[in-house]
């Protein structure tokens, strides 16, 4: 599971890197489907990934607004800063932890930790995949979405980043 | 990671439905980004993930082409036909396998099982995201991505379908 994660913030940070070609108007330009727009998407993975992690840990949930973030540089900072937290964590799963079932601040249903690992995960792929027909208009390349070939695997142990 | 090919075939399966409602001409109109139309990334994600999964086992690649499939009831056809397979190869699949190396028939590539899993898994949930923003087109509102509320955890337990 974790090994997707460290996948998402490689491709995530790939996106962040191409879309320095493309100018901040056009970042916040709304757009018909997904979540609006292209740095809205960015802002909202990073949002729900960090609520889920706190929210698994019992951690209160930490409101953010997007007005205070429209800067692709701003958003990037955000990433960073709240991906050292999240990684901690990660780093401390065990598989015990998979059936342990949980309740978040803003929904009363009860989830499995296991099974918000699995939505957080997919989540981002899901936006990552729109972004990914937004950037042609631009006449860019996506950034790949391949798991294979990036080296996560490699020697089979998990690595920082 | 099996609950992530579950939720996949779920999603995938739910996307088949909400597609009865375009014209066929409409599914393989020619598209920016991505594989290029709607019903192409639906044979395109059902292949990968079956030369994947064959692949895993040393099976020889099935080819097969579009042009004998352009029609949704056609794809989603070939969809559950070679769902049985995967689904029994991934009943067999145990932690031990993670670590083991393959090699398959179109690459000199070196990949452990685990690897290849979790590509295939992503593959399919980025390209479900480039349906989601495609399918605004015709008004209607994409398969909803959660992973979360479709009793994919229940009981904890892996289910078939």
């Amino acid at each position: 599971m974790i090994t997707l994660f460290r996948y998402n913030w490689i491709v995530r940070d790939e996106w962040f890197e191409l879309c320095k070609q493309i100018p901040n108007k056009e970042l916040l330009h709304k757009r018909v489907g997904g979540t609006g727009s292209i740095l809205y998407t960015f802002f909202h993975i990073i949002d729900v990934e960090y609520s889920w992690i706190r929210g698994i840990q019992g951690k209160p949930d930490i409101q953010v607004q997007f007005e205070e973030y429209e800067s692709l540089q701003q958003v990037k900072q955000l990433s960073d800063s709240w991906r050292n937290e999240t990684h901690e964590f990660l780093n401390s799963w065990t598989s015990e932890f998979e059936k342990e079932v949980v309740t978040v601040p803003w929904t009363d249903e009860h989830y499995t930790k296991g099974e918000i690992l699995r939505h957080v995960i997919a989540h981002e792929i899901h936006h990552m995949g729109q972004l990914s027909i937004w950037i042609r208009e631009f006449g860019l390349q996506p950034v790949s979405a391949n798991v294979i070939g990036r080296g996560l695997f490699k020697n089979n142990v998990p690595q920082t980043h």
